[in-house]
């Protein structure tokens, strides 16, 4: 394993989202995966230049939209997306203009993704 | 035909990209179609308050990035999303952060979809 | 907020299924992409020309079978096809026809969310 | 091989569209695959009782609209819905319906599939 | 109905994995379905010749991983895959090699997937 | 750069296929994903214990049919399969598997991917 990789993927995830996330569900399961999310994914391209945060975020909550099948990375990031500077408003209208491009459906249940997320948040008082 | 929606949609489309583009081919097949593009697409979303156009752009082409089966309308987008503020390097960064969420083939397909843009305004002297 | 278009697609919506749906969720969540399914999916398209409502609801079921992501718009539209014409035995029929084109699973899923639909009104007594 | 299943299959074939069409190519790929088309998903299932074939080529080309990457079979059953009775008209309202559903790409461009059979058909002097 | 072909696939159902699964559920809802998942999909198709069962399954669970939206049926071939050759490890580093392809949460939710499975095998003690 | 992982992906896809491939090209739009193709996806990924090359490029191949937007990395990894010791029969029954679960244009259009391949490979006089 590569320390420094990993050491930086968990130091940015826990910038990210201070909440034990996905990653330690994956962890008990698959190691192998655990550490490349560890390591590629945060490590290296989430920690990459050339792209603030935010719009990291932004591009991921959009992907994961328009892919429809995995809503609980999707609230995972739409968590990130509202820890690194979108607004719980930014993260509706992207759901919204996505509706034109991955269609209605898509939108409607990345809006049920972030509803949960947001409420989830007013109890624990978190903002945004 | 709602005029003001319509023309609030064409004057949008102007906006993000002035050369003319899928809405006019659009338009000779199916007219109901090209008029929603204009009024709803144009007019009502991406007009709408609450996200920049730059915003709009980067959640598009992130998302058509993980659709992964419409070539023609990523390019149309990545037009956009340079015309609007993104730079051809955060424009191939987030194709590289959706590798991470719809795979590599897909992320890779962008990115040749940017480099043709890239040529296409190279030629033409278009910066970015 | 365009009134007619508005009222054009909830009086439409009523007409397709007189059950409180998805729509009054969203509406909590995202008045913005609630006005936009009442106006644009049901007060333009839905209303529009050229389809019967039935045939309508036959390619919706269809389009939502191949997603294969959306079981809960899915079975609200299967409701909205039974309720403009299609029969039970048809709306089976049409997600075996599409298993050869979407896979087994779009269609083995799809036919679960029917049974869901058809035990539903079995119970509430309303035919077909 | 099932002469019974086979031979319904191809006559059923024959019946939507008689010019020689994918089917030909994949048999000189793949004969077990093109085996199965015939005797399958035309022999079985597009002879199956319980609903139109007019019907059945609507479900289809609804279901290849919103999975976006098979052009050339969407044209093929663009081709059949024609000669089973649905008017150009009513393909390009069926897309027109699927963009709420699987966003406007989808449907651009199973409107320009759309098209290029009306095109050919033109050419051809096949009508509607 | 073609007994040969509708017993042939049973048989093969109950090699593959001897538990009552989701076509006992299909057939209540739809036997047409139900059929031709027994006479095709397992009589014909898994039956056929030019690929072990193992292979088949490895294909599968990498097509249903890919897929996403088809959890209870991508279970289903984890444990046909189990059954017919394929270690825990040899599954969870598909999916992992899938992450590449496909995107880490096609890759972690099949990986999730395969937690229950297990899960269920060792209360039930069966191995591996 | 690590060079040690870089290294051994590019051994890696030297092993697999000797001829120049996708990654020649993706270096020049975008070299931080050519790099990470490199080392994530063969250095890390593909030289992973745990599954042989053989069986990682079935899992790619079925992936990448049951995505079916993504011709030219399938190509590329039809080769793969072959230079690893899948035969072409066995290639094109994993396309007929895949049908069942993807859907018969997923399967046709990767068996028209094969064919592409097969005729490359008998000009060049490359076996399997």
């Amino acid at each position: 394993m590569n320390t420094t990789r990993y050491e930086k993927g968990i130091a940015r995830l826990q910038e990210l989202d201070s909440r034990p996330g996905i990653l330690a569900a994956v962890e008990k399961i698959s190691p192998n995966l655990a550490r490349h999310i560890a390591e590629f994914a945060y490590g290296d391209v989430h920690c990459g230049a050339g792209l603030s945060a935010r719009d990291r975020e932004l591009a991921i909550i959009s992907g994961l939209c328009a892919l429809g099948f995995a809503p609980v990375e999707l609230k995972s990031h739409i968590r990130k997306a509202l820890n690194t500077g979108l607004s719980r408003e930014e993260v509706l209208e992207v759901f919204l203009q996505l509706a034109v491009y991955a269609g209605f459906p898509a939108a409607i249940n990345a809006s049920f993704a972030a509803k949960e997320v947001f409420d989830e948040r007013d109890e624990a008082g978190i903002k945004p």
